[in-house]
């Protein structure tokens, strides 16, 4: 299989986002990963509270359980792209799996583990991009109960 | 469905323990949990990497994944059982949802994030279990490249 060329953090985030979005039509928390290997996109994920019931279930862990069983020597070579700010959970498995490289689509409407992320060596890249703070604004206003689900509070 | 209940930490240990032993016994990687509410176990799970070709179901994602999606107010009053120190996706899944407790079988064989789930105001409490510590170094000297690959070490 031929697997998707991206060129810069932009090309990949944009694959992210088409994830996103996807979740959003089904009716899920929209966001979205993908990871990415020599520039190319190994796996994508996303959100899949609504889809599959599952708590565990992010964007980022769900693209890592797409990926499959792989080599510490692959993680090595991983960036990890988000829509958003990934939560513990999500920052926590890429510190498990020594992911180098976090680029994130925005931290606007969430703040999650960056801070731990760059204190254990960890580079990230916050885009803030227009589209995906679009499109976290549009689903926290329409959908408040089931964000708040998502990341652990009342 | 009448739900097990346990009257104390070493009991919902041994719930743990017993995921963990089936574990080994399907080949894969022996770390059990479970989560209790109010001294009934609502949840149990295990590793299921070798099981399922997951990177992301360890004991206690797994068990978090069986409890299904559940209100901040069970989580805040929950307990997680773990017979092993929890990694950093654990740790942080642990953190997401804001579990208060964590019970850890040992923490001899691996040190995960306890200090963090400390510093956030997590109680910690590790038993030291001999059979947790047995179970985990039989596995280890038997199978390392399958234990290196779990915790993310070539």
């Amino acid at each position: 299989m031929t697997r998707q060329q991206v060129s810069d953090d932009a090309e990949a985030l944009a694959v992210a986002l088409a994830e996103a979005r996807a979740g959003r039509a089904e009716g899920g928390v929209p966001i979205g990963a993908a990871l990415v290997v020599d520039g190319e996109v190994l796996a994508v994920g996303r959100n899949k509270r609504v889809q599959e019931a599952s708590p565990i279930l992010h964007g980022e862990t769900d693209c890592l359980a797409n990926a499959g069983r792989l080599p510490a020597s692959v993680y090595a070579r991983a960036t990890m792209v988000t829509t958003l700010s990934p939560c513990d959970m999500c920052t926590g498995a890429i510190l498990l799996y020594g992911i180098p490289r976090v680029v994130i689509g925005e931290n606007r409407t969430f703040l999650g583990g960056e801070h731990l992320l760059r204190t254990r060596g960890v580079e990230v890249v916050v885009l803030e991009d227009r589209d995906c703070i679009e499109l976290m604004r549009e689903f926290v206003a329409a959908e408040p109960e089931l964000w708040n689900e998502d990341i652990g509070e009342e």
